[in-house]
């Protein structure tokens, strides 16, 4: 998916092909965002300001190289999770056995499409933890970058959000659906406020 | 710049390149983001549930359509606008008039490195206004799409806001300064309320 050209992803995303949609797109913003804080990081290693915070970005980027492959990819399994779930809402359900068969394919359908997104979420909050660091750490020079990839961050979690939301409203499993209510939620919450601290910070480093 | 694979994209962000930055994966947010209201109003037309509404989401696409192109260019405008402003910190500054050239030279070119994020942030206004329309008049199957597309727009508007910022610090000629700001703050003022707002009806149309 992410072998297309930019102006081909974003012709995809506009047509009326429902994949890529708004899991996908949250996938690549929070790989832009991230890829935004390691170019913070690789503006900060080399020099000799920076000496004794090196190594800590050195993790840094390893730990973002890592995530970034990871969003990228769940960029393609959000498109794969969807697949099933279009086929189960065209099966017929003219007979009572149709009918069963297709609320099972449905629900099988929903607990991938909902997970995907759940974990685009989770990669929200850890790409929100990698560019807290190189917010604090990294060369005031390009601050500001920092913080773009921390909003970036921030809208990818809300978007990914509204994927699980939209999901869960289908889910019948309401054991299920009770836990994967209160992961999103915790995640959000703890990503909202790590996000909106890390904006806040960079804001006044700008402008102090 | 734009006709890189996404892959390609996400690389020379993360790379110690200092262009593509903040300003062009803002720019690139927003045509994700109005990209996703594409989707929505795509797969709204067509739709005899929807016959009412198709004109104006003919309108909305055709709009869309041209913002996306303005806003892909300006991922190419931030990075142009860079250069000349990389090379006037690289500028000599032994003798005062080197430092009075140098100084001539930075302040024209923080101009254009300021202009060009302030209009992305003007895009992601206008983006955010069609998506408005999108998340009201399109196919509810594909709501959520239209919400993500909204947080991306706001992250894009909070991150050329922080490309402006860091801009205007620097600028020396105080009433053009003042002015910038008064208009960054306005289409802030504006742009987070309208994204705030869309993004709590999208969530409470998926849960009602």
């Amino acid at each position: 998916m992410l072998n297309k050209t930019c102006y081909e992803f974003i012709d995809a995303l506009a047509s009326k092909a429902p994949i890529p949609g708004g899991g996908g797109a949250s996938a690549l913003a929070v790989s832009i965002g991230v890829a935004l804080g390691c170019m913070v990081g690789n503006l900060t290693i080399g020099k000799k300001k920076y000496a004794d915070v090196e190594e800590d970005i050195l993790e840094l980027l390893r730990k973002s190289k890592a995530l970034i492959d990871r969003t990228n990819k769940l960029v393609q399994d959000d498109a794969e999770a969807f697949e099933p779930l279009s086929k189960a809402y065209s099966l017929p359900s003219e007979t009572e056995q149709q009918r069963i068969n297709k609320e099972k394919t449905l629900q099988k359908a929903l607990i991938r499409a909902t997970i995907v997104p759940l974990e685009i979420a989770e990669c929200c909050l850890e790409g929100l933890k990698l560019i807290e660091q190189y917010a604090k750490k990294g060369s005031s020079l390009v601050i500001s970058d920092a913080g773009v990839g921390a909003v970036l961050c921030k809208s990818a979690l809300q978007g990914a959000k509204l994927s699980v939301l939209i999901n869960l409203k289908l889910m019948k499993d309401e054991t299920l659906k009770k836990e994967l209510q209160s992961r999103i939620a915790a995640i959000e919450a703890e990503g909202l406020i790590l996000a909106d601290k890390i904006y806040q910070d960079v804001e006044e480093r700008i402008c102090s």
